[in-house]
């Protein structure tokens, strides 16, 4: 069966994936005209990753972070949407097999992202939490709020403690944004909501590999973060690795078990993967090999872009950061190049133009390394939020988060602690998934 | 195993059920400090059942209608929040069995509610879609979405239908607000989103038992709502009867056959089941039978408040309508009751005071009846919002709703047009639930 979607005389640029590469550039080839544009993605929104632990935090609500698809592209000609898996790509018949159908391309541009990488470790992948998606950061919230709901009636210490304690593992942007804003609900919320449990007892490690947090930004960053979180009680343990996890216990390489339920795993990514992409084109990491033009090695019209794709240029040897301004930018250069194609035109080789990174730790806290300036604290956590703001993709969103995120500041409370639990379809109802 | 509450030298009121009667109740005897107060829920929040279809029509977050049950308690000494679901009543032993253990009671409240009644045909309960709670209200937002979604892909003309039109079974106030609600939806919104799609096709039907809508309000509601549904283009069947739903197509008892895959079953309630409670106590629509006072017929020290409540007074004859305002009165009316008997008063019997009653049917549009002055229009729906506003707990709800309905007034948009799925737990991985 093919997919319903017209045929015209434009060529069909084939995106997979509505993320910050994706989205980009089908908004641009949209606006351009030159191509039939096709989006697929399993979803059908797009989601603001650097704000999943706000969500799991009970700061922030979904549907705050993110943003239907179809609304982005109203009043667009000949944009195609569609909420499917793609099972596999057939690069010699310029194909792409999904769940509703056969799609034919004249272009691909696999923007698929990246996946939690637990290392190969099966037991570790399947009972630690990942965030990288509002579902996964909304079951970490519900999976906090009920551990502690199941505190209350724990008459066994070390039970409860293994209820209440929390492992962070990754000293990456989000394993440092999760402990901290964690530290900050055990301090301002948890003794009020829960005045039963003793409150002080609640540990928050997180664990790091390498020898700072932080480690892609500078070292000045990482020496502050390290000390707005130990202010803020998180229990950092650098050169340590998780080695085992059992659903009850944390160990670590250097002998130390902590009992906690609760793993969160912020260690690492890995490309998403696509069946039918020669593995030849495969690197580390699982991502795909490209060149300056984005094109996939050995592939005809196959285009990768973002965290997926694995590009060198001179500045960076070992490839781009795996962050949303790259995805961005080479979205932006792809469909210039796209432009250029259609025309006639020569091709532009992308390069990556390094506008900062940024992390928060918690309230007036935060790490910035700008372009040529770096600073610490309070300043730095006002422009954190702004930035993300600007960001984040629509006015009512935009409006929402915002006063949100006054509201929490002013009341020290983060208001958005329900566990709502998903009515699970009955047996023999029709099935709402295709 | 007993639930982990301390004993107290005060005498303990257990309360089952946090909606609009238990909440209220466990709030004034928490204030008076007479007795030790448990309140027992399923879930940690309670609900604002008036606005649960506005969460199935994407106009406002789960969060804005729902409620933490422990903020609502924070700094109230002698009260014990328990998130657990009740197996069983002991009236013998004034015991109740709980997902937590045993509890002991000196007083026990039955505040359970009500639940969707199938009139025990198991088919339709199966297939169709209740809306008696947030869970099944975003259940119902994810359908409606993911069906339109699918309509995209499907070229068979009678499938695609199926899978547009959308059938509301009974005319009480879920009724009328969904159909119309989904109607504007079909005027407003869905153009906007799927222009690939006929959404002149769009069919929304109410089918309703009785000869008018809204049979609880005044004959002058039940004319103006089926004008303003008619006008909406709500194709109205009254005096019709569904008698089948495969899950494919509708049929009526008028010999109409519809197909739609989904079914919006509002077409009535019964008491919410609790094994213990004697079956002579049990009466039409599986209310429980109480006194002047709440009391549980033939039960010591059990009360029974709001929908499962069964009381004839002289005005109501026939037991109260099943309405929130019911509930908070005889809430107010126990906690009264309580205090007297705590302090060797007298007790005094409930009076219903009926406030009126409302409902809305679209923009501008909406029916009053309060006491000695009935109206409809847009006045009717200003005083509507208003009322609603007024009701919801939590000042933040109040903000963010209003800031919603502003939005989507002026925009015409509802923005939360999101299939977020649940992430479900992995095999082998840490149960959630309790």
């Amino acid at each position: 069966m093919k997919i319903n979607i017209p045929e015209t005389d434009k060529k069909r640029v084939v995106i997979v994936g509505g993320g910050f590469g994706g989205l980009k550039l089908a908004l641009k080839l949209a606006r351009r005209k030159a191509y039939q544009v096709v989006l697929l993605d399993k979803n059908n929104y797009h989601q603001f990753q650097p704000l999943f632990y706000q969500v799991a935090m009970s700061g922030l609500e979904p549907s705050s972070i993110v943003f239907p698809l179809r609304k982005a592209f109203r009043k667009k000609e000949d944009v195609y949407i569609r909420v499917t898996e793609v099972l596999a790509v057939h690069p010699d018949r310029q194909q792409l097999e999904t769940s509703l159908g056969i799609c034919n391309y004249d272009y691909l541009v696999l923007a698929i992202g990246a996946d939690t990488n637990f290392f190969g470790n099966e037991k570790i992948a399947r009972l630690a939490i990942p965030m990288k998606s509002v579902s996964e950061a909304l079951f970490l919230r519900n999976r906090i709020l009920s551990d502690y709901e199941k505190a209350l009636s724990t008459t066994d210490y070390e039970e409860r403690q293994g209820l209440m304690d929390i492992v962070v593992v990754g000293g990456g942007p989000t394993g440092v944004e999760v402990s901290g804003a964690l530290a900050e609900m055990k301090r301002y919320v948890f003794p009020k909501d829960y005045p039963e449990l003793n409150t002080d007892e609640i540990d928050i490690y997180l664990v790091e590999g390498a020898n700072r947090l932080l480690a892609g930004m500078s070292e000045q960053s990482s020496r502050k973060s390290l000390e707005f979180l130990t202010n803020l009680g998180v229990k950092v343990r650098l050169k340590t690795m998780v080695t085992d996890f059992d659903g009850e216990c944390v160990h670590t390489n250097d002998g130390e078990t902590i009992r906690a339920r609760k793993v969160i795993w912020a260690a690492g990514v890995k490309g998403a993967k696509m069946e039918g992409v020669p593995t030849s084109a495969l690197t580390r990491g699982n991502r795909i090999r490209v060149n300056r033009f984005s094109q996939v090695e050995g592939l005809e019209n196959v285009y990768a872009i973002g965290d997926i794709a694995y590009m060198e240029e001179e500045a960076y040897p070992q490839g781009h950061p795996q962050v949303a301004q790259v995805a961005m930018q080479q979205a932006v250069c792809l469909a210039d190049n796209l432009s250029n194609l259609h025309r006639g035109r020569e091709l532009t080789p992308f390069s990556y133009k390094d506008l900062g990174s940024m992390a928060t730790i918690g309230r007036n806290r935060a790490v910035a390394d700008l372009p040529g300036f770096k600073f610490q604290g309070a300043f730095a956590w006002l422009i954190w939020l702004f930035v993300h703001l600007f960001q984040i993709l629509g006015v009512k969103n935009k409006v929402f988060i915002f006063l949100n995120w006054v509201w929490n500041y002013v009341t020290y409370d983060q208001s958005l602690r329900l566990i709502i639990r998903p009515r699970v379809p009955k047996s023999g109802e029709v099935e709402v998934e295709s």
